[in-house]
């Protein structure tokens, strides 16, 4: 019989369920808003109702497993979540164990961090199925910066479910403070948010005239807004873009020097604006990297086989939701 | 019949060569100076003399396979040498086939980073062996600073057996530059030659007597001077060593927030002054990551399963020469 997993892309906005044929077609979808502020019990409830209908409506096929995508950290095996920004009141919280007693279904529920998810289904059905590429490390620009690690074709993990967590490395280590308690993270520079905060600092130093319209407006300041406003040659907004690049480079250079994967894929909202950032992401990379020089395409363009490559995504928005019905599949 | 393999330590000054029982005890050993100024040809030559004496001590039991530690980085799964530093002339070198063509036996012959071979052998009987810890990330503190990451018992090589070159990541970006390129990398701070460099300028600056004392009478100032110093109470060779220990954690930050392996063992020469070093190590570690506090053990002196460990190596300067002799056993 045909079967199908379920996958759920689980937001600080919204709730997104879909199942997928084992051939990775959408065969369903459901999104309902994340009701963070009515708390944990009220978002399971409508996270399981959700799955239920998706289930109701994949049938005949039979179900073969259950992945969550959840906002990292997340401690494994347990799936549990650990202090996640974007869902204040959820820290601890069992999301496996939760959900297997409201759901009561006899396959598998696994848990995962949603930046890894959107790695598998980059190198499942994207990027790295594609190029033939077993193992590779993906960058989400997205509100912070996620990251996930393929090794020949699974998650890695680390001991506790941690690794993977490159968005809060220090590109410079004596600036700005991050949240996380760490100085001049990555996050803090190639993130959505990241991206505004700096136009902001741009727009106040009297180099955005464009984001300062904006602000005197009162109108909100959106990273697609930056991007825009570099397209047009705003100065602020292409300064903004080139520290982008700048701070993508000095953290591929240290995952390249660490992991010395085939491919490096860079996905997100943010990863729209590939062209504004990438030649400060790629001058950073050939200075501070030489495994990077010694291994590096000769056009950095188009993926080669044996060499060390770094390319957008190829799977929208949706791959952390797909990646999320791929992990019971592929599971460690 | 008893097996034994032959491990191959082909540093800048010596060369060192041991066989070894399947149970890793030393059968025999020579070392003969590296003759570098003699070029290529002469060392290999010398090498595949010195194996050959080595393998005729260690019989009448049979040879299992030849490893070779050797500066990196190296090309893999050719073997080949890429711009060794303390290797001038070596560029290039295909150190597999020539060995293979000089010495004709019917064993592998595998060529391994020195690095990557210390760690194997931290791995499999030193600190992760002790403690049962089967994946480990090792930074060697030596003239540079090496770094090998094993998964699950084996080497992670990467795409071209360049993985694990920590060592040139930055810590500081805007930092002094390294001759691979990039600026601020850890081995400029917490190598032999970076504590040297570094003692240095806090004499120029007055504030270190000592170091200044040996600068004026003409004599050379070594890493363990500077240990000694500090141990002293110089003010400048704490410095020193108070810098070692940032470097080493924001660099450590950076690996647990990638790899999350339960153990990082600190090895090599200067890790002697692990009680130096320590305190600003995990000073920063603690603050700058996240994964780290959330995973740290309480007795950081104790290593603690399901835990993140950062403890010094338990093999002391022949940890690469049996590491090499473990690569044929381990191999990929």
């Amino acid at each position: 019989m045909a079967t199908f997993t379920v996958g759920v892309d689980m937001g600080g906005t919204n709730l997104r369920v879909a199942g997928f044929s084992s051939a990775w077609e959408r065969l369903a979808a459901v999104s309902v808003p994340t009701r963070v502020a009515d708390g944990p019990r009220a978002v399971l409830g409508d996270m399981a109702a959700a799955i239920r209908q998706v289930i109701d409506s994949c049938g005949p096929a039979e179900l073969e497993g259950i992945g969550i995508g959840s906002p990292g950290p997340i401690e494994l095996p347990e799936g549990r979540l650990l202090e996640p920004p974007n869902l204040p009141g959820f820290h601890a919280l069992a999301l496996r164990a939760e959900l297997e007693s409201l759901l009561d279904v006899p396959v598998p529920i696994v848990v995962e961090s949603d930046a890894n998810a959107a790695a598998l289904a980059e190198a499942h059905a994207g990027a790295g199925e594609q190029h033939g590429a077993d193992s590779l490390c993906m960058l989400t620009l997205g509100t912070g910066v996620g990251n996930g690690i393929i090794f020949d074709g699974r998650i890695w993990h680390g001991e506790r479910g941690m690794a993977g967590e490159a968005g809060h490395i220090a590109v410079w280590p004596d600036g700005i403070e991050c949240p996380c308690g760490n100085r001049g993270c990555l996050e803090l520079f190639a993130s959505a948010t990241g991206i505004v905060r700096m136009a902001r600092e741009t727009a106040y130093e009297g180099r955005s005239p464009r984001t300062r319209d904006l602000i005197e407006r009162g109108a909100p300041v959106t990273a697609q807004d930056v991007t825009r406003f570099a397209e047009e040659g705003d100065e602020g907004a292409l300064v903004v873009y080139d520290t982008v690049g700048r701070a993508l480079g000095i953290s591929l250079a240290g995952l390249v020097n660490t992991l010395n994967v085939p491919l490096y894929v860079i996905g997100g909202g943010a990863a729209a604006a590939w062209h504004l950032f990438s030649p400060a992401l790629f001058r950073e990379l050939e200075s501070r990297s030489y495994v990077y020089r010694l291994t590096a395409p000769r056009d950095k363009g188009k993926f080669t086989p044996g060499r060390t490559n770094v390319l957008p995504a190829m799977l929208g928005s949706g791959s952390g939701l797909l990646g999320a019905a791929m992990v019971p599949r592929f599971q460690r």
